[in-house]
């Protein structure tokens, strides 16, 4: 058992070049002997659907914590990207019956739901790199779009996550396998963070920044806060920790970057975590702003990553601008996606 | 911070002399000080809502993890407990625009969805002792409804847990606060357990055991999963660990039993978890069965539950029987709950 004696390898330069098509790798002999693979948590399977006809175009996976902002998200960016669906459509949640995510499909881009905490997005992650192997998705990338407390940055800021950093400061995530200990890199592809930020704008009424993300396993007590169920440090402890966290350059805290990050690194995957703050750490533990405003903010990391998806369309040849400048959330600029055969790279 | 030095205590004499009433206790001074405590991931407030007007006859949580299995749960109950809604009204969740979880009430049960994971139960948890709290619900009792895997154990079987391990098989949840790492015993009510086994009918059609239930952090390589998108062990190591489980005494693996066993022994609240089991993980990894089998084995922890619900009330004489014995999910029989003040015991 190689793999438990400690942390996972880069990969060699023959298992990328292996890969030197863009499909996405599994680091599972397994998967291509089986007759069939249910996706159960996202009722999908390689028998019963034809994932590469369903999925195969797939270039964006974009992945937030509830099913409601995720089926926003994707009405959202079928509006940013001109993306028509067939007249007597709708959108419909592909994972309605699993009863556990949501997965709309608008074009080039999914939209799922992860729930809260790192085993719940994990269980999802396997099974969406899953589905991307069987789809024979092209170099998809991967963006968590979710909320977070802000360490001294305030409410409504849009965070892009530079490092995630486990609950002891750690850059990696902690697995047990088979009883046994391992830490995998939490890695997100710092181009992408970088280009991210590149379209932040000056008009935006908000700053965008990028960061250390302290990713916890509990909302309450593992973030320092006083009023869940149970408190047993004191208000100093608490602010002792938020400054050491802030001097170690943590800037924002939610639940699922590290593994979000070790797993696609796992996976050769590019990915990047883009969260809006909720609240400011240093002045509060409840979350109290009005819910208009709220849903307001958490809009503008939706409003970044729509104009990332947009401009590596347009790069593609795949998105033909009606207006030719980036558009925001009051002043929706149209495109057109300029419709492309599926299998257009194989 | 000498919380953090070990792990924690167990209730002092004056500890449990203070709550003699049977109300939830909070190890948290903070929450009394609070002007109002939102509980931000069940969308309701301690000054926007009238808690203990609308949940002070809460004796049940009954908590699972899909919103889908506790809705169905919820009406399940209400037709096994005979309980009325007013004319021209249906069930609402309560929670329904928090988007992250469910809950049901009817009348003393509240039934309640918990998401997928410890971190997702914590943050339910935290919150839902807290809506104890300020709703003074006396001697709430805690369980968990769910799915798992067996180990040597056939689909559909019936488990109820007797202690709740990790990763490292270790009869304790491992909490990091503030940085350190703690570990609290993450024990259930083994009277509760057995009294639980005890309602198994020799007429049921499946077997209803008791035994360890180990907790992992993730479905596919927590679990030894050969079908993850990572798998890098062999089946023998897969089979070497399931059978060291087995030889430890665990018969089933689900997400979320160490923490729901931890919170609810730290607060004093007496819980058990019962699950149905979905694969014999000896014999494989991928959940298979037909979607109406799976249906018909998850009512079944819902039948255990409901036996032991209305043998609670009807000893509190809250409940009339009309036929006077068990019912099954083929020929349930029909009680009336005695209408009671919610106040009763105050």
């Amino acid at each position: 058992m190689s793999l438990l004696t400690g942390n996972s390898h880069s990969l060699s330069e023959e298992e990328i070049d292996e890969y030197a098509d863009g499909t996405v790798k599994l680091r599972n002999p397994n998967i291509e002997l089986m007759d069939q693979d249910i996706l159960y948590h996202v009722a999908l399977g390689s028998e019963s659907h034809d994932l590469r006809e369903m999925f195969g175009d797939v270039k964006f996976v974009c992945m937030g914590g509830t099913p409601k902002r995720m089926e926003n998200f994707a009405h959202f960016i079928m509006d940013e990207i001109g993306y028509k669906l067939p007249a007597g459509t709708q959108l419909q949640d592909i994972s309605e019956f699993s009863y556990r995510y949501s997965m709309y499909k608008v074009g080039p881009v999914l939209c799922v739901s992860h729930g809260m905490g790192t085993p719940s997005i994990s269980i999802l992650m396997h099974e969406v790199i899953k589905l991307m192997y069987h789809a024979k998705c092209i170099d998809p990338i991967f963006i968590r779009i979710g909320t977070c407390g802000g360490i001294g940055v305030d409410g409504g800021t849009v965070i892009i996550t530079e490092d995630a950093l486990d609950g002891h400061l750690r850059n990696s995530h902690e697995f047990t396998i088979l009883g046994e200990t391992v830490h995998r890199p939490a890695k997100l592809d710092k181009k992408l963070a970088r280009e991210l930020k590149s379209l932040a704008s000056a008009d935006d009424p908000y700053d965008t920044i990028i960061g250390k993300t302290l990713c916890t396993n509990d909302f309450y007590e593992g973030q320092g806060r006083l009023d869940g169920a149970f408190c047993e440090f004191t208000e100093t402890d608490k602010m002792n920790y938020l400054e050491k966290l802030r001097d170690n350059g943590v800037v924002n805290i939610e639940m699922e970057s590290t593994i979000f990050a070790a797993l696609t690194h796992h996976a050769g995957i590019k990915a990047a975590v883009v969260c809006v703050v909720l609240l400011n750490r240093l002045n509060g533990d409840q979350v109290n702003a009005p819910k208009e405003v709220i849903n307001e903010w958490q809009q503008r990391p939706q409003i970044l990553v729509s104009r990332y998806i947009r401009k590596v369309l347009a790069q593609h040849g795949q998105l033909k601008s009606l207006f030719g400048h980036h558009g925001s959330i009051k002043s929706p600029r149209r495109f057109k996606l300029v419709q492309q055969e599926s299998q257009a790279h194989d």
